[in-house]
């Protein structure tokens, strides 16, 4: 089996990620919400089409874009007019995922604005409208990532039953689907790791007058009720395609 | 005094910095020391002038000059010929510095790429040029936002007992300013700090198998030899323009 594909290596991955979640998360909760970020036209800045959260995110995601970044299979783009690469292309020999389209990014940035947000920031405005939108940038690449290993998850799991995956698959059954990759006892362990994480993470911060900071209750909601569901219908997205696609047939993998 | 000038929002400033270079470094290890990042001409890219670093480096300058983060007193650009901002421009009302042109940019950079890179990461070359690109341009600019808030720093000392300092300056008697700013036991306890720190963020990481992570002496290391002597290199330059700079007198603040 491909490394990629080795439950210990996905799941390692996403720890790892979320250092650079919570991480991410306390850097942007030093700020308020500043609404003025999210909103078409830049902050006093006149007839902009785009929101200084999506204009910062585009310039990001363009010279990004010429270092290959959106060649590697886990990393989706939330923009579609990028440049090429300027590296010469690297070989992802060890790609596991079958050839696919899921892209929950615009999704992904509504929830973000709208949802985390609030919860992460305390209300208001304090015109730090720059340093918000660079962590933004930060914060939602990385839960883009999270959100779409989702991926590797779902390839992993069918590859572990595959003639149950088929049946669901076949009969377009999503309700089944999201019952064979549902995990209860794995979803309750990263609530645990993340909670234990935010109480470490925070605790230094904590102490600091004036300091506004995410707590684990607010970090476990996020994950709980936004990032394991995202993750979790791309899982569903992801294999309702992967036997449905008639134009990108995937030449099966099983384990040796 | 100018809430910018209490030392304990100084200090808290500094502390709160200390978690962004942290995460950074921690980031950053995860990746090996990929020597091709820094040289001129992008990897295996042909006759680009920049390395890939600068390269990286100047389009998120680019980006972030465009909403006006070049305007703050508290940073400072690693490059010189970046665009006007776009957003309406903010008034620091409350900037408590004297008008001055230290920027040690270059020597950060320099001194990154030398002698901090071969600190946090193994040796050896593993593709992942972006990634550790991405990861330098992050930990860098929280490096120089750190060090130049020496300037913060040294203006506090000095409307603390501007006396002393006045008669040191005006010989420009650099060893006396830098005996005057050197608070050992300060120092000591960043380091202190840093060490705990470190401590407590690698350590659920620390367990992950084939994870290469930053050692508390090594965070220690670079804070003691690196970090601290530029940021009092910085107290010590700034103080020297602060009273010999006779196209930009300072009209001297003092404690209410």
């Amino acid at each position: 089996m491909a490394a990629q594909l080795q439950l210990a290596n996905i799941r390692n991955a996403l720890i790892r990620l979320e250092e650079t979640i919570l991480f991410g998360m306390i850097e942007r909760s030093q700020f308020r919400r500043n609404a003025a970020v999210y909103q078409p036209g830049l902050p006093g800045g006149g007839d902009h089409a785009e929101s200084l959260l999506d204009y910062m995110l585009h310039e990001c995601e363009r010279s990004h874009a010429k270092v290959r970044r959106y060649t590697s299979p886990d990393e989706q783009p939330f923009f579609h007019d990028l440049p090429e690469p300027i590296l010469p292309a690297l070989t992802y020999i060890d790609n596991p995922l079958a050839p696919n389209t899921i892209n929950l990014n615009n999704r992904i940035r509504e929830d973000y604005i709208h949802r985390v947000i609030p919860l992460l920031c305390l209300p208001g405005d304090d015109k730090q409208y720059g340093s918000s939108a660079v962590n933004d940038v930060n914060l939602l690449q990385a839960l883009s990532k999270r959100i779409h290993y989702g991926k590797f998850v779902a390839e992993c799991k069918f590859q572990d039953t595959p003639d149950a995956f088929r049946a669901a698959i076949r009969a377009c059954d999503a309700t089944r689907i999201m019952a064979l990759i549902t995990n209860a006892h794995v979803e309750q362990e990263v609530l645990n790791r993340v909670a234990n994480k935010t109480k470490i993470y925070t605790g230094e911060l904590d102490q600091l007058p004036g300091m506004h900071c995410i707590t684990p209750e607010t970090a476990c909601t996020i994950y709980r009720d936004w990032i394991i569901p995202l993750n979790k219908q791309v899982q569903v997205d992801y294999l309702l395609q992967r036997e449905n696609q008639p134009g990108a047939p995937h030449n099966e993998r099983r384990a040796p």
